[in-house]
């Protein structure tokens, strides 16, 4: 065929690239200042410094990644993964440059669980001797592993893994055992293919007596051969709606014996002599950990979001269809859809999260931080333990040691947050590619395997529904105290010391029956306190079906998660308010900038309050009128005010076109070149010519591809 | 590695074999009555006849479709189109039993748009020369072809179409043209690879003047080499999110000259001797068929989430995880998943749902028939034109020739019904595959492609944003005329002839200052009619803000969105009301399969109505302490009287475990060891060994596969 007529082809109308040059002139949003505030510019050098090395290597060449099958996709990563750790060598790269450089080529490879579960696992449960014999050959890579904790058969409830570790006081070895089906590891990163070492999750057994999931070392291949070594089945678990560049694998033991040093001994062990259990130093630690991985799971979950809003954005920018129709007959250039209102109902109350999502997950950080400090000074050895692991996903504040009441909101709120900040980011994702209409179905949008890929965060650090359990108990808890304290003072009058759950609880006590009365439209202050109005009822609700009408825990998990959403959406609400309040923005931003922001700020809470209007017209948060009026004016005219500057609003979060790699997402708006390029130009089906009749007997009556042969 | 010990594991505890035997046990939900209600025995019988077909040949074979990459999908789904077709020779197969051997391999084919659009579009828009020119050879697969409507900058907006085709007086030729890149054809079915002609939908110019799209049928490969004939630019369009077995494809012209003959003239062409354009005939008709396709969708939709329902009802009956927390300390036995009710909360509505929406496919199929034999004596042809095509998707009631007042009505309710229907069962997969919990993420869990499949339903035949603008013009348009009626007549009572719109809103009118007062808890009646009341609260809440307020059209996209979903759920509410009290139904099945088909009916409707209770109460369909009843009180018991029933509800949709292709969804509940075996046994990626070192240079120790070296 002859191509020149084709390369001759544009795009009829606007271009592409004129219509985003239209709306970056349209805004004063200043993307440079808004960028570097909410990453610093250290962290935007770095990125641009690592971008230009990864860009230059061919390995990190990403043309042919959405062509790919399985078995491609996940040697193309681990030889991505081999040439990272070769350039943090060569480099000297610090552990943040390395997962910023992680980050740019967004796609987990094999060695992903080595460089953080395994190593960590190592360093902080391992003694001094342990470090010795496993962490550092693991940091040379040549001990290579992963974390092993899910099983086939268990996930969320890591009290009920099925794999025994059992002591063997006359050789003094542990011994390994699956003992069902059901037992196999299940779900672990880098162990399909790359591993040749596990920490394994194992229930201790002295004596007959279980002590509950503990952590040990296991090699599982040979070191030189790779293969499995004897009593030990390991393997890849198969294709994933995403996620599909790791090698999450299976793990069986059939009584495999390991040497008494190959319990990770930090915080508890077993003693050899006595062959006795030797009980681990300081549970509390446990939440540090957990809070700490929530926390970042909140700060990212605004960044992946960000990724889509931003595709769709300049997209919904470049696509026209239909003439408005209210337009005079004569008109004949179509409308922009981001024009569309029921596009911008969908895309920028998302656009708002965000924003409100990232300074969450930056306030979550900052109180994480205070927390730690706070508890070195109270002498603990302040030092994160993963022994949460043993039994943190399921535990409860409850086991918290005394006086770490602050660690034990800290701890709730991060589950509350990591529950609903995941949930926003993995259904806005999706619903990003619908805004991009037919053409988000592509896998050119760059939206769909983002979406896929990020789909676990939903499930693992705690299952997003299971959390909100945990968050609720804590919520009741505090609301129990808060009766029994106000039956002591005769009052429900803030004392010192208060968290702020106690807080709002109590201020919800002191005015119910007087009425809230918030002037949630006009009023930012009163529409923070509306949020904190719902949380307190919402909690009295819940504790009154639970303790007055003794109703069973199971028949109130609806009630739970109702609440759990409630106090996140709250926090998030609370501190993008708070962000926008404080001096380090105020001085650091324009004006002109900073009413964007606030508008988001609007948009977010009142657009979540009109979405959750029954709860709070149930809770006299505020009244029907005014969420009527938030729907039928105040939320539209944030969205003709917002709208102006949404392309410069996603600019600021600097995603490089690498990154993104979406045909519909690129920065200059040349959308249909590229869809066009890649179909027609890197589309390898497009090598091949198949024989269309159905009684011809071959499949293939011309193929460039050494691999396909024909079939039928 | 010694697979023995690993061939004699079992899963721990309670088998999911016998979990399921349990589950069916404990309800007598009469399964076969009631599958053969809902599908008819034929049609049961028709399915098993085929199934053991095609599970007899190897060219269906399943075991490798989840880890095919896509160039290996498109050639197995080829060979099966093929083999599908020498199969419908061989047993000379009706087009029904074509239809469903498809539907049980569950995947598109690269034949499956030549076997749907393209023979009707020749069929029913040619003319009997045309029949003879192009049907034939089309029928006996000697043309393949495909429908190119969709455009890379033009999907929904038809009218906005670029692809030219311009009458050449002189030679009496079309010439066929693509001035633009964006006037590529895109996305069009079994285009990519396998089509060697089209039906080009093209702008037709007469003399310099636009005639509007109209169809062509255009050759495009060679019917030998099949390579593309001369200035025919074509190919696959490349990975998307999901339906990667259909070669989806784009298509441009350079002045491609086609003859007079090759537009396909039964309802309009060009005189060849005057040069002049003839006029359409019919374009009521167009309702017609879009009607009946969407009607179709709707019917669908109920299966299409049937099958995630019932993989994840199953899973969840055999998944067992913690204990509950209110059991005695002693308990060992951990929970069934499904006895959690926040697992009830997600998955019982979408099982109401599957039944609500299959009796209201039914309702809309029978509504159509009813109205086709009305045309017909009408005098009209009754024959369906796809005619459609040319404007169909943005045409509007307005362009109704008088009379059909009916068949307006049934195209609003088709459109607000595929709207709605099909997000419902699109979205719904998606929670029935994250309440399968972490497994629900392996491909092998079944819900996944489904989900990723069906997701271009919510685009095509309109999409689902763009549908609601119909339905709430037509709803407009019917409350201006009762105003206009009532003016006339001074009241709003009803007259013989209105139409089931016309009649709620009159009603609505009639009653709105004396207020609704209805019973949505104790009465069936009046729960449909407080969903008729919403729709008239909604209908002229929006014609205020049109014709009074004079509100632009696009400032009310999201009322009208609101407004179309309204009347969706009305009309499903009321079609599954009116099938569960239809004759045929009440003699057909058991007091007791009855019994519980009228709680889903009432989960459906009072869960439906809790979630949307802001618009129920603003409109005074019922009072907030109705809904509060419904959300503590009625609806978590129908979740209660629901429960034991789950399974053998999900029994009676009849998916075979072929079709299903699902570990989790198995009838016999067998889930680990068919997971087990998918990833250890039938997983290609653990016949490679790969090198795990950073430095090694190779990643490959040992490969047994022939297509993959090493490559860093």
């Amino acid at each position: 065929m002859d191509g020149n007529w084709v390369k001759a082809l544009r795009e009829s109308g606007r271009s592409g690239k004129k219509c985003l040059e239209l709306e970056r002139e349209k805004s004063n949003v200043d993307v440079d200042k808004l960028a570097s505030f909410m990453f610093t510019n250290e962290a935007m050098e770095r990125n641009e410094r690592l971008l230009d090395i990864l860009k230059a290597d061919p390995v990190f060449d990403k043309t042919q990644n959405y062509f790919r099958g399985r078995e491609a996709r996940i040697e193309a990563s681990l030889a991505r993964g081999k040439r990272l750790r070769q350039l943090q060598v060569k480099h000297n790269w610090s552990k943040e440059e390395y997962n910023t450089a992680n980050e740019l080529i967004s796609e987990p490879t094999p060695y992903g669980l080595h460089a953080s579960m395994f190593l960590i696992t190592l360093r902080e449960q391992g003694t001094p001797e342990q470090h010795e014999r496993f962490l550092k050959k693991a940091e040379a890579y040549e001990y290579i592993g992963c974390y092993a904790q899910t099983e086939l058969g268990h996930g969320s409830n890591v009290r009920g893994l099925e794999t025994t570790a059992t002591w063997n006081p006359d050789d003094k070895t542990f011994i390994l055992h699956s003992p069902h089906l059901t037992s196999s590891k299940w779900w672990i990163g880098s162990l399909g293919k790359v591993a040749n070492h596990a920490v394994v999750m194992a229930q201790l057994i002295i004596g007959g007596k279980p002590y509950g999931p503990h952590p040990f070392v296991v090699q599982i291949r040979d070191l030189k051969t790779h293969e499995p070594l004897e009593n030990i089945h390991v393997g890849d678990i198969g294709p994933k709606f995403g996620y599909n560049t790791m090698d999450n694998g299976f793990l069986l033991f059939n009584k495999v014996k390991i040497p008494h040093a190959n319990m990770l001994a930090r915080f508890s062990g077993v003693d050899p002599n006595s062959n006795k259990y030797v009980r681990p130093s300081n549970p509390s630690l446990v939440y540090g950990t957990l809070t700490w991985v929530r926390s970042n799971i909140v700060l990212q979950s605004g960044s992946v979001l960000a990724r889509g809003v931003t595709i769709a954005v300049r997209y919904c920018s470049v696509r026209r269809q239909f003439t408005d129709r209210d337009a005079p007959e004569d008109e004949v250039r179509e409308n922009q859809v981001i024009n569309y209102t029921m596009v911008q109902q969908r895309l920028f109350p998302l656009l708002a999260a965000c924003f409100a999502l990232h300074f969450t997950g930056r306030g979550m950080i900052e109180l994480y931080d205070a927390n730690q400090a706070a508890m070195k000074r109270k002498e603990n050895p302040g030092k994160v333990s993963e022994d949460s692991n043993q039994t943190g996903r399921s535990a409860g504040p409850e086991e918290l040691n005394p006086g770490a009441d602050l660690l034990a909101d800290l701890h709730s709120t991060s589950c509350a947050l990591k529950s609903y900040a995941s949930t926003v980011a993995g259904e806005g994702l999706e619903v990003c590619r619908r805004a991009c209409g037919g053409h988000g179905y592509s896998s050119f949008s760059g939206i769909g395997s983002w979406y896929a890929d990020y789909l676990p965060t939903l499930t693992w650090e705690g299952d997003n529904y299971m959390l909100t359990q945990q968050v609720s108990r804590y919520l009741l808890k505090s609301a129990r105290a808060v009766l029994k304290n106000a039956s002591k003072a005769g009052n429900f009058n803030a004392v010192k010391g208060d968290n702020d759950t106690t807080a709002i609880l109590k201020t919800y006590k002191r005015r119910m029956d007087i009425g809230a009365g918030f002037d949630v439209l006009g009023n930012d202050e009163d529409l923070v306190a509306a949020y904190a109005w719902r949380v307190g009822y919402l909690t009295f609700q819940a504790l009154q079906h639970r303790d007055e009408e003794k109703r069973s825990w199971n028949s109130l998990l609806v009630d739970f998660f109702r609440l759990s959403t409630a106090h996140a959406q709250y926090m998030v609400v609370k501190n993008f308010h708070g962000a926008l309040a404080s001096s380090s923005l105020q001085s650091s931003l324009p004006t002109a900038t900073k009413d964007v922001l606030h508008s988001l700020f609007r948009l977010y809470a009142l657009h979540t309050l009109e979405k959750e209007s029954s709860e709070f017209f149930q809770s006299a948060a505020c009244t029907i009128r005014q969420i009527q009026l938030a729907r039928t004016k105040t939320v539209p005219q944030l969205m003709t005010d917002i709208r102006p500057h949404a392309v410069r609003l996603v600019d600021s979060w600097k995603f490089s076109d690498w990154l993104l790699d979406s045909s519909l997402g690129r920065y200059d708006g040349a959308v249909y070149e590229d869809m066009f390029k890649r179909a027609s130009e890197d589309n390898p089906l497009n090598k091949v010519v198949f024989d269309p009749y159905p009684d011809s007997g071959v499949l293939f009556k011309k193929d460039e591809r050494s691999s396909m042969k024909s079939k039928l």
